[in-house]
């Protein structure tokens, strides 16, 4: 049975560009009610699991990160691209379709023994959460979990990228 | 006397340029009672306005807009910069000290009678703010109140840029 959130994720053909069926979480954030049913799935997720940060990857991720971290009463950890974030940072590189990219965390953000979930609008390749994860472990923190609302089975990130790790999907897409 | 929430915002000389004093919001979302008085501030601003929407510009508006929307039970609306939205959109462009910027919104993310509110990190030159307004009101809304955890007084944006809002901040600084 579909998951009741699918309803509000839209499917946009071809965007960003031609070929790419575009799975759109902002559907999610018109609706208070599917707004709230996302976030509170997420936190259930967490319960029992003694998580003491949420860390997120910019932008979409701090849209479910931020209110995760207020409804936990824990710190929101941004994790940014190059040039974001003020005070010292250690960052990581990951390849993309074509290129690389970069995220940046700041170095006093994590402190070892934190409990730390990752979370993320959609899992694809797994490059950005895997990359936010190996900043948090370089900082002494562990990754309790990795979360998304959506994601795409069709890159298989669960069972390789981030197969070390307990990875969450709210909705999931056979696809790409 | 200085607000509760001042000493958590870091101040970093000489970024992201040279003669740039930047106050860093960080330090706020590396607090949990930081992070969740100035979310509780933020919100009791918003009591009795008959808020329909809240309406953020990426990324840092994200983490305070996103919370606000949950505890309010009301849609957050997302302003991105051009190509990340990937329904029909209509934006604005304004002058920055070297080149513009644009911003976005969703067509069918406010409707005619909706009363939003806009929040984002910092209050400095007002211009990403003015931006998001008049997108809010070109799709028929109202713009209720513009928050801000931080304002930079220095630019005067309140007096001049912003001064048809009703315009709210908790930490003010006197400079740029």
């Amino acid at each position: 049975m579909p998951h009741e959130l699918e309803k509000y994720v839209k499917s946009i053909p071809d965007f960003p560009k031609e070929g790419i069926l575009f799975r759109d979480v902002t559907g999610i954030l018109d609706s208070a009610e599917a707004f709230r049913l996302a976030l509170s799935e997420l936190e259930k997720c967490l319960e029992g699991t003694g998580i003491t940060k949420i860390a997120a990857p910019e932008s979409r991720g701090f849209v479910f990160g931020a209110p995760l971290a207020d409804r936990l009463g824990i710190p929101f950890i941004p994790i940014r691209k190059p040039g974001k974030l003020p005070r010292p940072t250690i960052s990581e590189s990951y390849a993309l379709e074509y290129g690389e990219a970069t995220v940046h965390i700041h170095t006093d953000a994590i402190h070892p023994g934190d409990k730390v979930a990752i979370i993320d609008d959609l899992l694809a390749t797994g490059g950005t959460a895997l990359a936010a994860a190996h900043l948090v472990e370089r900082l002494g923190g562990s990754v309790v979990k990795i979360l998304f609302p959506i994601e795409l089975e069709g890159f298989a990130a669960r069972s390789t990228v981030l197969k070390a790790y307990d990875v969450v999907s709210l909705v999931s897409y056979p696809g790409k």
